[in-house]
Formats: C-alpha cells, structure tokens, sequence
C-alpha cells in the first residue's frame, strides 16, 4: 500500500483545531491538561476497561504524545462532526507501521469528554500494547 | 464501562443509508455487491497489506456479515462527512466484548472505493483474528 499522504491541520474549528495546535506544535502539557474536562474518560486500543478522570487521561495522552508523536507521524483523514471527530493517523513504532484513529468528544464548553485510540493491523496494537507496558513501569517508577 | 446505546440507522444520506440498510435488514448479498466500486480496497484489522478488488472486498464483507453481524451486533456513534463516513460499532464474538469502526469512503457516483475496519481492545482483535483464520480456510475449501 502507498501510505497516504498528510492532511492539512490548519483550518478546523475551536475545538478540534485546539488539538492539532497540541499535537502539531510542541506538544505543551498545559495545554493539553486545558483542554480535558475533569471527568474525561480515556479508552485505549489495548485494554477494554475505560480510564476514567483528568490525571489518568493526561498521563496516557502525554505518553502516548511521546510514544507516538515522532516525526513519522501524520493525520491521513479528519472526519469532523462539530461536537465529535474521527482522525485517522499513521506513524511507525519500532520499525512497525501503525494506523490508528484518535476518536474525540467534546461537551458544550469545548472541553474533552472522551478520547478514544484504535490502531491496526495486529502487529501495530501489539507493538503499542508493549509500549504502553514501558510507558506505565515509568509512571509507576516516578510515581 | 456501561455499553453505549445503539444509534438510528435510518434518514441518512443515500449512500450510507444504502450500507445500513444492507446491515441491519438482512445482508442481502446482491445488495452489498451493487454497492462495491470495481476498484474497491479493504483494510482489515488484522493484516496490514490491502485487499484489492471487488471479489475480495465482497469475500471479506460478506464473510464478516456472517460473524460479526450476529443479535449483539449495533452501530454505536455515526460520523458522517457524505463522501465518507466512520460507524463506530459494538458486538461480541465467542463472548469477547468487540468494540470498532467500519470506515467507508465512497466515489461520486455512490459506490464504495475504499472500506477499512479496525477493532479494540487487544483482545477483540485477537477474537476476529482467529475468526477470519477460520473463514479463509472455509473460503479456500469452498473454492
């Protein structure tokens, strides 16, 4: 398959253009704990149990900035529905091409209520399943 | 986490509709095969490399119909971008929580050109793993 090919991530509305500034731009901490409602929820391609409030959602999302947000990594396609959008990304981790989607809700105040990640083919959620492992053994260890 | 509602399938722009009424009304096979562009791509969850063509694409849609579309089968959240939609959906296979999105892009004149699934958690895609092992080997049987 050709990869395709980068989406422009200028543009958008509020909400949604809020997150690619995070993404896009430097990845600032503050700015991505502004955007989170208090009781935003995380659910993450891995585990089925959902990672509920702030702090929890924070950690992943900051991690997974630092895992996934390499130079490798595009938005392919934006399905943006206002209040709710679909992004399709593609990255490479270890060598392995990972697609994924980042699926994110808002509520009226344009802050985010539930976050969403799935990823494919196979190799690449067994790739981020053994990430997140590292990933979580850090923020016990500093913890 | 409390399952999310199943979402109407009706009152949709014609090409989505068209796949709806196609999942929800009895995977009627003529139906689905009139819907597939000639050139049509499938990108399943498990492999990397696309399936291209319409044979294949219809094998795979119409093999899935017949797992993933059984009674807990329901589309959960709708993004719908006309030319392009992601239908999120839950169901559960061998009593395996499947949680995921068919992605479907379509061309000017309303057939489907590219068709993508991805599912989470781990486990789930493990589930339809083995599920679609099982069916290449029917389908090889049968050929």
């Amino acid at each position: 398959m050709a990869n395709q090919h980068a989406v422009p991530v200028k543009g958008y509305q509020k909400n949604l253009q809020s997150w690619f500034d995070y993404m896009m731009e430097g990845h600032d901490r503050t700015q991505l704990w502004e955007m989170l409602h208090e009781d935003v929820v995380f659910r993450s391609p891995v585990v089925h149990t959902p990672q509920e409030g702030r702090e929890i959602t924070f950690a992943y999302l900051s991690a997974a900035g630092n895992t996934l947000g390499n130079g490798t990594f595009k938005y392919t396609r934006i399905f943006d529905c206002g209040d709710k959008a679909v992004l399709e990304f593609e990255t490479e981790m270890d060598g392995i091409h990972v697609n994924g989607i980042d699926m994110v809700e808002w509520d009226a105040d344009g802050k985010i209520i539930d976050f969403k990640v799935m990823v494919r083919p196979l190799k690449a959620i067994q790739t981020v399943h053994a990430a997140m492992g590292k990933m979580l053994e850090q923020m016990k260890a500093k913890a």
